[in-house]
Formats: C-alpha cells, structure tokens, sequence
C-alpha cells in the first residue's frame, strides 16, 4: 500500500471515523483504525466497535493498493499535528507504515487487516430519506431520557417507530418519558431500537456534515445504515419490544397551566441550588391561582420563586426532582409550553400550546404536607 | 446590614474574590466570603485562604451597615443566575441574609463577621509600580518552571529580585531554571519570594481588569499587597533563602545553535507522540551540520524529524524529557531563538538571539550511545 494524501482531508475523516473506536476494549485490533487504499484513487477508513461501525472514503493519489490497520490514537494524533501539507503513507512488509511529510518521518506499528471485524453487507428491506435537521432536533428532544444503566435492558435504547403518517422518536429511564413525533409518510409501518449512545454518536456525526440536507436509511432485520456524503454508519440494532408508552401517556389531566418556558427555566435553575442536598433535587411546585411557587429548602437555606402562569383547573401541590423537569425545558425550544397534572402523586405532562411534536412525562416525588 | 445593588457588577466582584477562596479547608468561615456595607455606599467583599487574601469594592446603595460572612459557592452560585436587576440583600438578627430580586426570594445561612480572619494592614517599607502587561509576561514565562510538589521548600516559589537597573524573575523545580529580566530602575535592592501557584492566581485577576495600565506594588517584611482598580490584594512572603541562581547559570557554551522557534516546538511535539511511554517523554536530540535532527522511539514506532539552524561550534548528540523543552518554546514568543550546549550531560541554555530578557536552562536526560 502506497498513497499521497492532503493532511487537512485525512485528519477529518480520522475525526469522523474514530467516533466508533472505543476505549473500553481489550481487543488491540478494535483500538484500530483499517486504512484501504484502492486503484480508483480512494481511501477507505473504518473503525467499529462491533455496535457501531464507521466508513468513510477520501480521495488520494494511491501509487499501490492494499490496506492496514494502524493504532486509531497514536495515527490520528500524528496526522493532527502535521502541517497541511501532502503526506505520504508506505507500507511496509510487515504491516508496519512509514508516514513522510516535509521533514518529517514516522514509522508505525500496524496489524493485519484481515484480522478487522467485517462491517459486513445489509440486506436492503426498507429505506427512508430523513431530513437532516429534523432527525438531529427528534435525536436531542428524546435520546436524553432513555436510560444510562447498561443493566436496565431494552430502555438504554430509543424506539424509532414509523406509523402511517408520523415518525415518533420515544425514550424512558422509569423516572421520566420523551416522546417526540413528526408528520411523515411511511409506506410500511416499523419499529427499531437503537442505544441512545449511538443515536448521540450519530448526531455528533451529523453535525459536521455541512453539504448534504437529506440521510438515507437503509435498515434490514438486525442492522441499520445511515448515509451521508462519503460516511456509511452502520449500527446493530437492539433486540426486544419496547414499553407500550402509549398506554403510560395519561388521557385526561384535570390541572392544565401555560408558562414561559425560559421564566420557568430560570427560576427552577436557581431554586435548584438549594435542592442539591441528598442529591434528590428536591423541588416543590405550588399551583396557587395565577402562579406557579417554587420553593425548595437545604441546611444551607431555602428559595422562594414565583412564576406568572394561565391556569385551567384547581390548585396543587406537586413535588419534582428538578434535574428532569429542567432536561426537558431545555431541549426545548418554544416560548411558552403548556404542564398538565392530575393529582400530586401522578405524573406531569409536558407538551407544546398547539400541537403534539413533543410530549414529556415526569413522575413526581412525594413530599410531606407540612 | 441592607443595600441594594446591580446584579452584573456584584458577580464580577464575587468571581474576582472567590479566587482566594480554597475548597482544600476544613475552616468553615474560610469556605466564606466577608460582606461589609457602609454608610459610604460601600460593599467591600473579602476572601482568604491566609496565604492569598483578596479585598475587593464596590459602588453599592446602602440602607443600613453592616457585614456578615456568606457561603462563598452558594451565594456566588445565586447571585450569578439571577437576572440583571438590582437585588437587594437584607441580613438577618442570626446572620442568616434574604436576597430578594425580582420574583425571587433567597434566605441563606451566614456566618458572624467577626470570626473572619483579619487581612491586617502593611507597613509600606517599600512601594514599587510595574506596568501591568510586562508583570502578566514575566510570570507566564517564570512560573511554570516552579515546583508543584509543597514539600520541596522555597523551590514551589518565584524569586522575584530588585536590582538596581533591572527587576528579575526565577523559578526553578531541579530539572529546569526559568529566568526572567527587564530593565527597571529600583531605588532599593530587594528579593522577595512568592509562591507560583498564587502568582498564578494574580495573573487571572489582573488579565480581567482593563482599565489600569499600572499596579502598585506594597512590600513588609512578611508580605505584599498589589493595588489594582478597587483590588486589594494581600499575599503571605515565603520565608527562606532562594537558591544562588547566578552561580548555576553556565559562563561559556561550547556549541550555540539558532534555530526558527515553531519548527523546533512543532517538530518535538510531534516527535513526543512516540516519547510517551514511561512518562519519561525522552527525545535525543541531534546537532549535525546545519540541522538539528529529533528522534524518539517506543514499541508503538519511531520518528525522526529534522529542523535547519544555524549553529557555531561542534556537532553534539543529547537526550531531553521533551515536555521541559515544550514548556519553553510556548511561553516564549520571539521567531527565533538561541540554544547553547557544552557536552551531552550538561545543561541546555535557552535564550534571545538579542539581550539576555530569559534565560531557561534545562537538564538533559542520559541517553544509550548507540
């Protein structure tokens, strides 16, 4: 393998195509990165962690084919601190890589690309176009709810459901709920899940693809690939059913308020530095006629807000670990938002003035009556 | 106590003194900052570790003197997330202070005033001005060269000397010496030291004051106070004899090299990718004809990198911990730069290729001949 490339082009795609490295292996040729350079004047990068597999191609001037695989860390930092200059990667017999820039010259220790996982072919059964930023605002207005215990199961994933007319996005942790939908044709229904970690990585991904507007899903029984310019994400999917989360969604709530969202933000924010004790974040919400007080309470000392609201319903007490209330007041993005309750020991619905884009669910804390 | 005052300008104030105050203390009034209102219309705000105490005034409105010691984090943490209004602060019989602003309503516990350690006043023995971007420079390229390790002695400190035409700065760890100069007139000689890590600290202060081009500088025996804007801040001398930095610095170089100070400090930072192993960072260095060529090694590969300079005297083959060398070469600004070597188990001499406004002297590391 011989090839001459442009130090700006490869450090990118390294950035993009370590995202899928991990540092949590023992396996040495996962801490790797297999570099495939072919006649046609491309090469190819890969790195997986067997979840999730990363390709991306750049054109290079390629003097002689063949592939290695090279230390991700090691190779990436070398390539960063290049100048951006044309560098020359050769290697040699035994797997090992010379890389010559101006004057400048490494010799690297590599493995055997055989040895690399194959990110393997997909059987193509469905494919949908996505809009880039609508699947990256459904990814962030979701994904943070789902759980981070890796022994919790099926919940550390966010369900992908395409219906008829809408594609919902849905994440849990058994304290809280996200359910996110926008209207979409879906010639066939289907419901996948994908780990809310590898739903961030691709977003992260996402964001620094700056040409293309639209992403092409391919998805077959185990795997989905995403599609963008010259990357090809390829993610295991998860396997089990998902909570039935709209028999959880309350039909009828009897205490209905409107609020600005970043008043009410603000003043859950502050209250929350009196709540940080036990590390429950315990706040209590009093709905008293046209206001919502916050009050909260530490050794420290104890906070009074008030918030102007619109309120349909009688009043009520309600206590919240704050942390969930504010995730969701700041994903997202609309001036005034509408919290419905029912009891002080049911949970709070969030969701938009108009409209169903988003409903959050929040269960309360029980708090004494004093 | 009770005054109000502007949200914005207190924050400033409270992120300027909680730099004096330590989390490392089990003194709970050190964890503390003083509030003193006066009938001037005056809130001063005070913190201390006992070794860095920092006094700072502000223009407030005052309904009644007074002063009390609040939670440094709690009450910096509050101030800074209420909005930009004027808030008015109202203590207590026990204490304990409301913070009222908007719609909010903070009560926190105090501390009584009295247990807060007195900052004391200063015997002016002597008092010098400094232009204020000359002081920043001369610590940013003196302290880093310091000892982190407290129980090293005098050595965690900068000597900080008055000489008749110049004012010097040097620290030192035992593996390098950074020495630096400016042409100053001073009326009397003096040495004082001050620890790196609270040199340090003044440098942030200073860098967020704009206005004033000058700090006064007050001097005792056991302390200094510098003066800037409405800044007082007060810091405990390190007692004890500095080393007689003079006598190490070398007389006479056998070999002097002139070399482009980025290609230097690039071409080590890459070659440092593979001098990692060992956390020893060692890179040999080669003087050869019109080149310095850079090598290093480890199990992961090798690396050679060659820089042009222009040198007077004999080649020379010497081994260095890198990150000293690095630590040089990014504090120091010129283009350029001087290095002089006697044999390859004596010091390295960094300095201008004009004046003598640093000196940096680095300890080689012995390297295997073949």
């Amino acid at each position: 393998m011989k090839f001459t490339c442009n130090q700006q082009s490869l450090s990118k795609a390294l950035n993009t195509v370590s995202k899928a490295v991990t540092s949590r292996t023992t396996i040495p040729i996962l801490k790797g990165i297999l570099l495939e350079a072919s006649n046609d004047n491309t090469l190819t990068l890969s790195a997986s962690d067997l979840d999730l597999s990363i390709e991306k191609k750049i054109e290079v001037s390629v003097e002689e084919e063949g592939s290695v695989v090279v230390s991700a860390r090691l190779f990436s930092d070398i390539i960063r601190k290049l100048p951006n200059e044309d560098i020359e990667i050769e290697e040699l017999e035994n797997n090992n890589i010379i890389i010559r820039c101006l004057s400048s010259e490494f010799m690297i220790v590599g493995l055997p690309a055989e040895e690399f996982p194959n990110i393997g072919e997909i059987n193509e059964e469905q494919k949908i176009s996505l809009e880039k930023e609508l699947l990256k605002e459904m990814i962030k207005k979701t994904s943070f709810a789902a759980s981070i215990d890796e022994s919790k199961g099926i919940i550390v994933g966010v369900l992908i459901e395409m219906e008829e007319d809408s594609l919902n996005m849905v994440a849990l942790d058994g304290f809280r709920m996200a359910v996110t939908r926008e209207n979409m044709k879906n010639e066939e229904n289907r419901k996948i899940i994908i780990s809310a970690r590898i739903l961030n990585e691709i977003n992260k991904i996402i964001s620094e693809t700056e040409e293309q507007k639209e992403i092409s899903v391919i998805l077959d029984e185990k795997k989905a690939v995403f599609l963008l310019e010259d990357t090809r994400i390829v993610l295991r999917l998860l396997e089990g059913d998902f909570i039935k989360y709209k028999d959880i969604l309350p039909k009828e709530n009897k205490v209905k308020v409107k609020v600005s969202r970043t008043d009410l933000l603000n003043s859950i924010e502050r209250a929350s530095l009196l709540a940080k004790e036990g590390k429950n974040n315990l706040i209590k919400l009093s709905i008293f006629r046209d206001k919502v007080i916050i009050t909260s309470r530490s050794e420290e000392g104890n906070v009074k807000e008030e918030v102007f609201i619109e309120k349909d319903g009688t009043d009520l007490d309600i206590g919240f670990n704050s942390k969930y209330i504010l995730d969701v007041l700041k994903v997202v993005t609309d001036s005034q938002v509408v919290m419905e309750f029912n009891t002080s020991v049911s949970p709070c619905l969030i969701k938009p003035v108009e409209g169903n884009a988003y409903e959050y669910l929040v269960l309360p804390v029980r708090i004494s009556t004093n």
